[in-house]
């Protein structure tokens, strides 16, 4: 066998990438070094960069180039109003609606006993903090309606609201353009006690 | 919306991983950033370094970190044997069946006219020098079983027998502990054709 170093440590590094196992390490490898020399070079660039640049944003948790990000100094945005994701990605699809115009704290991640997550591991007290500053007004909790998320939306609520905290929780219900012939029982439930006047 | 240039620019970079679009990108340059800052690392040191070392084998067109590969170069394989792959995917797969001992010939791809790619851009000739170097006697194609792959194994077939030498492709059947009602007729058909004594 060839003892190919840079190329085995190629494939073992790609690894470390979500979802990527050994034959998709391979592949990608290849591919780069094959097609995309030049993909290969920016990435390397963009990784060295985004570790030395990137950091937590100190008022909403969310990756920052600064101390406080771009989003939490914006001087239009309603300081009100503070809602709780679970990731940037959500805090992202959040900012794609455009129908939000308040402040947000990302948890980074959920409270999740089985994998060993807990209030003290997200840093909840960071979150109380945040939320406790005078401004904000009301805490609008987003987290994903899994369990995780439904469990850290309540353990949220509960805390939120010990505050004197106004604290509510985006709406469960039919998705947009949904038939009710193709959704599921539990949804549907969920839409029929949770309502609303016309 | 914050302009987190450094962010912004991991995710687009990630983007030249094959596979990858624009929600997986954002994924994985979350998770690099929140759980896996040192493999982020190792993965930026490792894409430089493959990037510098690696090259293609003078004798099989592999990636090599030398002039010749340490498979070329390995006195106790059968330089009479050369094996036609595509990819160094396929490579190491034939390695893996532990059934071969001689060399390789990596075309780094295959004919497919609607891609632009042709005899002159996979550097047939190449090819063709080195399966005329005097001690192959015998080329096996190992193409894939693809309308791509067949092509490519008929079009090198019909060059390399004009030059004297023996050429044989790899057997199509069924495979390894398949059962005749759950494979294709296509191959069940295959199998009949090429069915062998015993």
């Amino acid at each position: 066998m060839a003892a190919l170093t840079s190329l085995d440590e190629l494939i073992a590094a790609l690894r470390c990438l979500p979802g990527v196992g050994p034959k998709s390490a391979q592949r990608m490898a290849y591919h780069l070094l094959q097609h995309e020399r030049d993909g290969a070079e920016r990435l390397s660039r963009a990784l060295t960069a985004a570790l030395q640049n990137l950091r937590h944003c100190t008022r909403c948790n969310a990756f920052a180039e600064r101390e406080i990000c771009e989003r939490c100094a914006a001087p239009r945005r309603d300081a009100n109003l503070l809602c709780v994701v679970e990731t940037p990605a959500d805090l992202n699809m959040m900012e794609q609606t455009q129908l939000y115009n308040g402040l947000y704290y990302c948890l980074m991640g959920r409270i999740e006993p089985l994998a060993g997550v807990g209030p003290r591991e997200l840093q909840i007290d960071r979150l109380l903090a945040r939320a406790g500053d005078g401004v904000v007004q009301e805490v609008i909790l987003a987290t994903n309606f899994t369990n995780e998320g439904e469990a850290t939306a309540h353990y949220l609520g509960e805390l939120l609201r010990a505050r004197g905290l106004k604290v509510s929780r985006i709406a469960r219900g039919l998705p947009v353009g949904a038939e009710l012939e193709y959704a599921d029982a539990g949804t549907i439930g969920q839409a029929l006690v949770e309502r609303r006047p016309l």
